[in-house]
């Protein structure tokens, strides 16, 4: 818990309190939310694709079609990929300290493709049973040409932080004695009961890792 | 909803059927979500920052610290912004086809800030009432020093696109007639009962714009 910030870049400026460099926070954050953001540059302009990730040991991967513009101009490109988890809304007796509870990772580096096909698939494997454990060995084998038409790639967990915000708003001393409420608005993700798809063949049961799904 | 894309880069190329790039359909994934993700440049290396972003008519905007490296950064310069709001897992007969159903909206455009200082308070009363209606005026006033603090951007929503995927996966043709689940898992964001301040003045009520709050 006091590691220290890899890098100047990744150092948490703004309420640095709320910065954690150690790899166990990281991957929290990580593992909690496969949705993230990948900025990188195209011809100098800066782009965000919205994209899952996913963590294995010391790197996330994320993928996509082959034809992607993202991956294409990615792959030994340094990119910048952020996962945020929203907590909730934080309501002070000031505009000035509204806040959000939230858990954010940023993470800074190269990234590079997967180019080994059976290394492709077994990471691809991972990722499916990541979110629904043994469902990958129930689907129809992925094709060879399937995994032709899928870019895999992955960065280091090296270059990165963490920022963490929890609890209540911290007002101006003077101001907690004026008759506002404060306090805090909790969301997060829920999971909804499953909707099978219609065209499921009959008598075909819903898999353990779909009614007992559980985010993060 | 024929609108045309206003540029190559804003043109939906996987899956172009959920394109999107009329402004009713981008408002819309503006105003579910107010996480945000702003990618820019700094020292010709991509950077990312979550931020909430809300929007006024053809506007978005954002805000934080002057401090910020971020905020100090995209002045006048291009950003890409994109919202993202996640609805469920998309399990499909193959890994191939397997997918996410979500809204996201990506903008590219030239940030720039809001110097007047009587602007950026109607900015930022228009950014807490649009969460929390009528919030603003029960506040304690933001004071000078707190508007100079605070660095509020803004962009057109002009470059811009949606897109949005809903629904059951689409499988290969030869694939429904195999015995293996598929459907949607739903997610979304659950509001969870207010945490009132422990230290909130005894008699304080909690206010509509809490106990009524809804997401998006």
């Amino acid at each position: 818990m006091t590691a220290q910030p890899y890098s100047d870049r990744v150092r948490v400026r703004r309420h640095h309190e709320r910065g954690h460099y150690d790899r166990a926070a990281i991957h929290a954050v990580l593992d909690a939310m496969p949705m993230c953001s990948v900025g990188y540059i195209i011809d100098g302009r800066p782009y965000v694709t919205p994209t899952l990730q996913w963590r294995e040991g010391e790197h996330v991967y994320w993928h996509g079609s082959s034809a992607s513009r993202m991956l294409r101009s990615v792959d030994h490109a340094e990119v910048c990929l952020t996962v945020a988890s929203f907590d909730g809304f934080v309501l002070a007796r000031s505009g000035m300290n509204h806040s959000v509870n939230s858990r954010s990772a940023m993470l800074f580096g190269t990234a590079r493709k997967v180019t080994d096909t059976e290394k492709k698939e077994q990471h691809l494997q991972r990722f499916v049973d990541g979110l629904f454990p043994g469902r990958w060995n129930m689907l129809r084998p992925i094709t060879q040409q399937e995994l032709k038409a899928t870019t895999l790639m992955f960065m280091p967990i090296e270059e990165a932080s963490a920022k963490i915000r929890t609890g209540q708003p911290l007002d101006d001393d003077d101001d907690y004695a004026l008759p506002i409420w404060g306090g805090v608005l909790p969301v997060r993700m829920e999971v909804l009961p499953p909707e099978p798809d219609p065209r499921n063949l009959e008598g075909v049961e819903m898999p353990g890792h779909v009614s007992a799904f559980k985010f993060g």
